[in-house]
């Protein structure tokens, strides 16, 4: 707090800063240039007054989204209409687009869905898990740091299957599984902290327990690597439009694991997940595969913005691996930046400065975070506030640039040193 | 099916034909001269080479549509971004659109939500209806025609409730009803044959032996009036792609009555059902009215597509009175027409002759259902095919003429003509 109580103007202060935002500046410049991914920026939707900290929360615009959904409205539904389904193959979009999603989570193909929102499909898998699980497993495990509405789900998931429930750290889940755990609930990335969870680790004590893992993707999904069928999830869950940029609201996904798949049984066994939809059966028989996951009709119009935003992954050069390697370089950097420029004590890191238990993410502490967020949004630095004292600064690495970074934190600077 | 194996060609039969075909069309023209929603079809996308009898599965495109939702992902994605959640009113939309479409079903302001498929609304509906009726009741009635994803929901409720489902078909649900029945899902208009069920004097019923109903509106939102709060309804759940032209895969809406809503305990509480949704909370505290039937993060590029489709109701002169008295004369006029055109016995109607049982479709039973459909589309003649032996047509008020409906039965007629 020191700083904002010192009086401004010293002669040695501003010189001093200006020397630090001169080295910072002319490193960012280096980054950017010999940055591999620089090029895909262009890909998006960005305007240079601002810079979007907050990919996290919504990525940006996708360019050339805008005309592949004015074709979708126009042409698929406008014209076709009814057709579509067959002709334009929306249908089968929901398997189709987990299918371009499946790789940027460590699946082979055949194993993710999109379909609903996150929360129901947190509610389908933790239901399903249980179910798996079998007599005898009557505990669920949740994240106790989790985003809230993984716990309001795994309550209610608890409660429709006669389980209880019960909040753990994830560091001490390992000491918490026994012989009555059913399934364990966990955040691969913390939203709050961007702490990065142990998924190897923890998905193996899981299993050594005989649990079901069931791994919420929001903040991880196309920020880095997940290995999924490398490391032997379950089932997981997942955002689409914080990292993958599917738009705001666009359907979430869902991962069975192949060798699960015949024993998922859904809470949530809509028409679409029959195994003959359109033979109007009274009796319900699901379908193999992925598409068990799907419950009623798509929204179409999310589904396939979505599916057009995911085609920036075919861009040359850009995978998971690179946007990693990007994302931890943005984040040190960030981190580099904040401690060079902001008065010592006025904002502590939440997020881990190992880059193992980094996610895409970094959270500061702040005393009065609500009003410093809104300074900084007016100044066009845009991250978001998390009550009570959380600046959140999400860094996509497909569109974020070093000297973004930098700007971003020599206005919080600024801003922490006004009056 | 004789005239399938009749001689063509012959002097007499042509002649008559054409004379019939004269009088229908001389009365098409007539009607839609006198038609007082003539006008609101040009609000439509529609090609005058088709007749679009299918809007009971896929609603038209509203001409204006396209250039709103460009705006929404132009402007309010790419260039306001998360700021949209607050500016553009992205948050509040569930209940913004509910609040539109309310008054389409009779209800007062407060009590409609949109979220979700309709498929995830009747569980919600359904375990909450269980909720209300509490100890002592275990039996859910559902409605044995219903559209089969409402009986696999209700068998999943059922069992995540422990409860008994029990299949009843709408006629016999008064002598179904007793003291153990917690709830009853019924269908305002059955999908298949076009009925218009009772909803009066089945919800009396349910309420007389202490039950909860909840209707599915899927074929009666914006046919015809519904009068939810006038009928005391409990819970209702409605699509909003077929007569209220959404969009594809639009999201459906919610109805809980008024008195009720402190009572409605979702099965599915996510963060958006919540009192304070960015208080970020571990536990849950549910919000107050209609956003307590949220759960997850709105699809809102679906549902502001959704939003601007509901424009055309506040057209001058359009009414759910004005479009149920145009759907009698449409399906009144395609049941005579057909039986003018089509050779005796080669369809019969399987939709009630009577106005007080007739949704806005007529389904035809016929035997080779499944190809004259192939050929009706063909030719131009839109409507859809449900096994085994059923052809079915929508009427939607706001954009079928006379002189479609006209052309649909000589089109039919003609197809069954064929060698």
């Amino acid at each position: 707090m020191s700083e904002l109580t010192t009086p401004r103007g010293r002669a040695a202060e501003p010189t001093g800063r200006a020397e630090r935002y001169d080295a910072e500046r002319y490193d960012a410049k280096r980054y950017d240039a010999e940055d591999p991914l620089a090029a895909v920026r262009g890909r998006f939707v960005l305007d240079d007054s601002t810079v979007y900290l907050d990919g996290n929360s919504l990525g940006a615009l996708p360019a050339h989204v805008p005309a592949r959904l004015d074709d979708v409205v126009r042409r698929e539904w406008g014209e076709l209409r009814i057709r579509s389904w067959d002709e334009s193959g929306w249908w089968t979009a929901p398997e189709r687009v987990g299918g371009r999603i499946a790789p940027l989570v460590g699946a082979a193909p055949g194993q993710v869905v999109v379909s609903d929102s996150t929360s129901v499909n947190v509610f389908k898998a933790v239901v399903a898990a249980v179910r798996m699980a079998g007599e005898g497993r009557d505990e669920i495990l949740v994240d106790a740091t989790t985003f809230p509405t993984d716990g309001y789900i795994a309550a209610s998931a608890a409660r429709l299957t006669g389980c209880a429930l019960r909040p753990v750290a994830p560091a001490d889940v390992p000491a918490a599984l026994g012989g009555r755990t059913a399934a364990v609930l966990l955040n691969h990335v913390d939203y709050r902290t961007g702490r990065l969870h142990d998924l190897p680790a923890l998905t193996a004590a899981a299993h050594a327990a005989g649990a079901y893992t069931v791994w919420d993707l929001c903040h991880s999904a196309g920020a880095l690597p997940v290995g999924l069928d490398e490391h032997g999830v379950d089932l997981a869950v997942g955002c689409t439009y914080k990292f993958l940029n599917g738009g705001p609201g666009s359907p979430a996904f869902l991962y069975v694991r192949q060798d699960l798949q015949d024993r998922f049984d859904s809470p949530l066994p809509g028409w679409n997940s029959h195994a003959e939809p359109f033979g109007m059966a009274t009796a319900y028989t699901p379908a193999d595969g992925a598409p068990r996951g799907r419950v009623g009709t798509p929204d179409i119009l999310s589904l396939l913005a979505l599916e057009a935003s995911l085609d920036v992954w075919d861009e040359e050069g850009v995978s998971v691996g690179a946007v990693r390697a990007k994302s931890l370089a943005l984040t040190d950097f960030f981190l580099r930046c904040v401690a060079a420029y902001v008065p010592g004590g006025r904002v502590e890191s939440l997020t881990p400065a190992a880059h193992a238990e980094r996610g895409s993410q970094v959270a500061l502490r702040c005393e009065d975070a609500g009003e410093v967020m809104k300074r900084l949004i007016a100044r066009g630095v845009v991250g978001d506030f998390r009550a009570p004292d959380v600046l959140r600064f999400g860094f996509t690495p497909l569109y974020v640039s070093f000297a973004d970074v930098e700007r971003a934190a020599r206005v919080l600077a600024e801003v922490l040193q006004e009056p």
